[in-house]
């Protein structure tokens, strides 16, 4: 299988974790529903490819995301090696009690940078979520687990247009005070140029949030998630959210293409000598794989290059 | 229509031109042969949505690209405002005689980097390549005419895989020798990443082409053209070029991705505050009304998100 010269350049880090979101965020916006053996094997075959972070799963209420109601099945059908992260979603107590009934360690929550979005995603105020989230996060960290804070609609909203960074930042900052290890910052619509993710990272070094506690994560709905994402490793960050095969479409737009696909992240780190751990000849036949089982071909362009 | 909020970044260039190749090298690609009037139509539009460089055509022999046939009865269609550079692309003398007749003012040649592209492409070598091609430089340099050179496969070949940066150093410093007074650097199977992208520009400066002679050119096969052409920019490359509706399939790769999407570029480039003259609001409806014509979607990730 063909791959890309290494070539370093300069100011880049030497090393990216990719949060693997393809199980959980992936599977969640495709309209087939999966098997759960599929999705065992899915994550078996992810973690063989050398993915060290993956989120697996949801514990949000099967009536609103019916592609993830298999979550305990699914988690008690892992086996994967200690090695391997495998945070869930968790979007309240409730979902927290599921969790810690399936020996999860890693959680994460999912907020959002606007008002239109809370209403529309989570019935609540940007305020009123903190309020939500408190509980379940206090107990969670009493648990001993680790935990994730999402910040949806970073840059743009599909309602509210362009999205201040200072929004932005008000929330990601208080996730922290909560007690969030990492903040993932959303381009939920993938409407971000460059000059946003610089600044929006800057402004959260103001807060005192660094670099060290960021993760980035695009969709390539607007085809800029790898630029986005180039940029925000020349500002420090080295955790990028990607999904195997590029899985998930976009509830937003009409485009097919969500998440940024993790071959087209990985080409891109391997040419850049950028280490992941990430094998592309055992990862591009596993998103081909879970194509065939979707009855769709993969949104990403590398497997499309190199399948077949 | 949605638009990328404008905010700039550092280390970028103010204004960047874009060198459209839809017409040429996108058309020349897809399976379906155009009506001469839809392609005038396409040309026309382009021109109205803000480009001022398309290259409309090739004098290359029919026999070879059946697509582009046409090519005498398109120009004299076409009656594009002064302001708009056109430029075409001729192989050998008898396509700049072709040329001239049509009254061409800019002519592109289309050179390989690599032995066996040069052979397959050319049916010449490497270096027999300059043999053919100076005369026709020769001569379209007396008649006045701007002769702009494309180098293939510059980062990768299909067939000897990774392409040494000094082999095409040695053909772009030939090209310009010759009187080429732009290189276009052509990533023609969309492989390279970052770091060669750096290490050729740097190199062709090395060898005294510097980077108001450089042009880049990048598919998206790979889904690496935007971050490649982000690259580039930070070089000091101000010519990119770019194909409407992302034009043109791949003939080296099972992708069906092209050329990197004039409108994909265009997002980025305005959300950076970068001026380009070109109108998204003109263009998307123009690469919508294309895709329609050559009956499949349209491969630009803006057009999909934006359409409909």
């Amino acid at each position: 299988m063909r791959k890309p010269e290494r070539v370093r350049a300069e100011g880049l880090p030497e090393r990216v974790t990719i949060y693997e979101v393809g199980p959980r965020d992936g599977l969640q916006n495709e309209s087939a529903i999966v098997d759960v053996a599929v999705k065992a094997e899915f994550i078996r075959r992810l973690a063989d490819a050398g993915l060290t972070t993956i989120e697996t799963t949801s514990f949000v209420h099967p009536k609103w995301v019916p592609q993830l109601a298999d979550a305990a099945e699914l988690l008690a059908a892992l086996d994967l090696p200690t090695a391997v992260r495998a945070p869930v979603l968790v979007p309240n107590e409730r979902g927290l009690d599921r969790a810690l009934e399936a020996g999860v360690r890693e959680i994460a929550i999912f907020a959002s940078a606007t008002e239109t979005f809370a209403k529309k995603n989570l019935n609540s105020t940007v305020d009123d979520q903190f309020t939500m989230f408190a509980p379940t996060v206090r107990r969670a960290l009493d648990e001993g687990l680790a935990v994730r804070g999402y910040v949806s609609m970073c840059y743009g909203d599909p309602w509210e247009g362009d999205v201040p960074a200072e929004q932005v930042v008000r929330v990601g900052a208080r996730l922290v005070e909560l007690g969030c290890h990492e903040l993932s910052l959303g381009d939920t619509i993938g409407v971000a140029t460059p000059g946003q993710v610089v600044r929006l990272i800057s402004e959260l070094g103001k807060a005192g949030v660094g670099v060290d506690k960021l993760a980035v994560h695009f969709h390539d709905t607007y085809g800029q998630a790898l630029a986005n994402t180039l940029t925000a490793l020349r500002e420090g960050v080295t955790t990028v959210d990607s999904s195997a095969g590029g899985l998930g479409g976009c509830p937003y737009a009409e485009s097919a293409t969500g998440n940024l696909a993790t071959e087209d992240l990985v080409w891109q780190l391997d040419g850049l000598g950028i280490e992941t751990g990430v094998d592309l000849d055992k990862l591009v036949p596993t998103s081909t794989w879970m194509a065939t089982q979707l009855g769709k071909p993969s949104a990403s362009r590398v497997v499309q290059a190199l399948a077949g």
